[in-house]
């Protein structure tokens, strides 16, 4: 299937150039020109959303499933040109892709059958009492409502599970929510064929044009622009933390605060207790290093921290780790701007006195190989920055002495994604101290698994205390984050033919 | 019931005098003298509360609906003594009084018959599915556990229902969170009074010490230590705008940021459409009248804006609000503060070009007449100031020309906590156009009734956009208010051993 991007911003069912251009870095194939977003075009886009709003929420969940589903159909239909467009922009192998868009595809059918069962508007009842004393209680219903027009970031990692489709838009128009993207400037055509597939969905179910735009890249003022516009009434976010934290900022200040939901990332500590290491200290090593790997180390999820008691099991632990890593061949970097970073990280450390390389292999350009690096308890306590996420493939394995040192590092470490137990029985002692310190640091907890591979169901959460996310009470995968995006709304006794649909008997 | 208050703090089971007092303002009886809070008790307060947080959060369900309920049997057990200091120091009367403490210990009731139910904690599981392929499914199950301790800062206009014992602190004691009350100086007798049922309560039911804390009055660097302390997980706060929103700043500005759940309050407009305008235009007049002077017109819903169609079946509604005003004599007032700006407010209009005077009438001190003024549409849509809160009795009329004025001002309304609308069945074609855009606006919408009496139900929505609420995701009346001290964490094929009691088969 032949495909070529156009280069222009969908607003509300307009394809416009523009004046600026840019121009794509693909990691393979050629290089074409994407129009700049504006401010004018993001005013123009969220103007359209908040006059699409009354209309689009008050769509049947019936309605709102069927689109989500003809958006699905919309993209497997263009298929062979995603996945041809995604690995040219992205560098990521064509299994990825296609994988990433079954994921997306499926995200947006789960939504449909999640609104369809009408779970998600919490309708609830209260009978009125009209003998009550000493004063009648009136009938009071309850139902989530969608909150209004929602901005959404698409992410660098994942060119269609979140980004134009993602996890976030389809929440929010399983919500009843216009959605306006600022598309990624790192896969701007995979963004587009992606729009072009939701236009088509918005045209054959009939919904109004404002419900969907899409901005490309565009400098740092589509940003702001875009979340301090007073028609948003919220934002979904994948990214940095200082790019998510100025935009939360932003949020925060504006004269009607509105909610920002920005995950950014997190080191996602797996902890290593004694038996279970003793027991299988290679194949958890191996295991790791999969893990590390996945995507070039591409994932929110990447566990990049092992804490390990000193000793022998500790050598073996990261004597597997490091000979599986060393078969690992440099994989593409999803930008130059991110491989560079990688290589930065890798430097620094190198540079430092408080760790030492395990494995240390040099790279250039796009391309990143693995790195293993290691250092004690006291010495990571010391340096703050040895905390911080490195985004590739690179771990670094912390070597406590003794299972009470373990406790206090974890105690040290901030919000976080996730966070991983290996255990065995004998072990279960040693995990009931660790659990309650975890649970307050991570949104999920694993036991004996690697935290990459986020499933999309209902019991998923992906997000937790900051700076893993900035609102932990919300995740930004499975059914649940359609919670993001509604707010609850009472109506005290209402004539039947004005309640909304949703709450009728 | 002979009960002196001792002027102390209660920080974690410890009653601590401080060198700093304050004396209190009662309406009527004797002034007390309290300790003044400080950042060092607040500091300690904080601590207590985040060492007791791992024990209290892993509390059963039923222990802690025990605490619940022995805290309203401690509050009872003193209500003889709450009704007398309640009265005293804040001049409403015996009646409301009583009337509250039902409801407080209601609150504390509910939510302890709700945790029993479990519903809260919104359990979901994922089953394994070894066989899937290309990689098997894991089993995850999901919970919502407490965030850690909250802040609390207790209302002028409800000395218990919505202070140290109220809907906030019953919400996260039930969520799991403990918490630190800064108790409003308004009413800092009826607060002691109230901590030390709790005191006893935590005695009692054997909870950790920490689990509750009152730091009295204090200055701003109390409030300002409060929100900021590390320890603080999530606010719960009920004042005025001005207030609110620079704690809410300070939260968002945290290095941190947490969730601060503000109710600023609001206008409540009624709309009144014509048929029932003219078919009762003096039932619906002296029933806004009942509403306004309720609690001398110091509650959150208090309906302060009424917008009519002009004509003679306004003239009918506004002369029977008026003769049903003139009956109401005046009320004393929460605070000498608060007399000050509903003084301040009546001058206001009184002096404003674009309102009339229906009734108004000379008061001052801490007592305060009922004031009615009214004015068109465009004289209130020039004038931003008309749509500011009044705190106390003092109604506005807005006339407007025509239906399709109404919807404008509708449209131009901010956040508020409820809006009305008065209707018969040929009203029903201008409801439909109303309701989509108050709906946006409102947290609760109302037909043919008035918005004082907040129900304690399941459905009950007490929040809404902002100003209304900082958060229009959230409700601060209602067993749904325990979401904001929750947050969800997923548990990824964990042993059976080391699972949640909750999430146990």
């Amino acid at each position: 299937m032949s495909w070529t991007p156009s280069g222009r911003h969908l607003i509300a069912g307009e394809w416009i150039a523009g004046t600026m251009t840019f121009r794509s870095e693909p990691a393979h194939g050629p290089a074409h020109d994407f129009a700049v977003g504006t401010t004018e075009l993001v005013d123009r886009a969220c103007r359209a959303a908040e006059a699409a709003f009354t209309a689009f929420s008050a769509k049947t969940c019936e309605q709102r499933a069927i689109f989500l589903e003809i958006i699905a159909e919309e993209i497997d239909r263009r298929g062979e040109a995603v996945t041809l467009i995604g690995t040219e922009e992205t560098g990521l192998p064509e299994g990825r892709l296609n994988g990433e868009r079954a994921r997306t595809t499926g995200q947006l059918k789960l939504f449909a059958e999640h609104i369809r069962k009408g779970a998600h508007l919490d309708a609830r009842i209260d009978a009125a009492q009209p003998d009550r004393q000493p004063a009648p209680r009136p009938e009071i219903r309850l139902v989530q409502r969608p909150i209004g027009p929602v901005a959404v970031f698409g992410a660098s990692n994942f060119p269609l599970a979140f980004s134009t489709a993602g996890g976030d838009t389809a929440a929010a128009l399983a919500a009843g929510c216009p959605v306006v993207v600022k598309g990624h400037s790192a896969h701007p055509g995979t963004g587009e064929i992606i729009a072009e597939a939701i236009a088509a969905a918005v045209e054959r179910t009939g919904m109004p044009a404002g419900v969907f735009s899409l901005i490309q890249g565009g400098r740092r003022d589509v940003g702001t622009g875009l979340v301090t516009h007073p028609a948003i009434k919220a934002v979904g976010f994948t990214g940095s933390l200082a790019g998510g934290r100025a935009l939360f900022d932003l949020c925060a200040q504006r004269p009607e605060p509105i909610p920002f939901f920005g995950e950014l990332g997190s080191v996602n500590p797996m902890f290593l207790l004694p038996a279970a290491t003793a027991a299988r200290a290679e194949t958890i090593g191996s295991g790791w290093a999969g893990s590390l790997t996945l995507g070039a180390g591409q994932f929110c999820t990447k566990p990049g921290i092992a804490v390990v008691v000193d000793g022998p099991e500790a050598d073996r632990f990261t004597g597997a780790a490091k000979s599986a890593l060393e078969k690992v061949a440099p994989q593409t970097m999803l930008t130059q701007g991110i491989a560079a970073a990688y290589h930065d990280g890798v430097e620094r450390m190198r540079a430092s006195n408080a760790v030492a390389p395990v494995l240390s292999v040099e790279s250039a350009g796009r391309d990143a190989a693995p790195n293993l690096f290691e250092t004690n308890g006291s010495a990571w306590l010391a340096d703050h920055s040895l905390s911080e996420e490195v985004f590739g493939s690179l771990g670094l394995v912390v070597r406590v002495g003794s299972p009470e040192e373990m406790l206090t590092l974890a105690e040290s470490f901030q919000g976080q994604l996730t966070a991983t137990i290996h255990m065995d029985d004998a072990d279960l002692g040693l995990a009931r101290d660790l659990l309650p310190i975890l649970e307050r640091r991570a949104g999920r907890l694993l036991v004996n698994g690697f935290p990459t591979g986020v499933e999309v169901v209902d019991s998923m959460v992906h997000g937790g205390p900051y700076p893993a996310s900035t609102n932990f009470g919300a995740t930004s995968v499975g059914t649940m984050s359609i919670r993001r995006f509604l707010r609850p709304v009472a109506y005290q006794n209402f004539p039947a033919g004005l309640l909304p649909q949703d709450l009728r008997n």
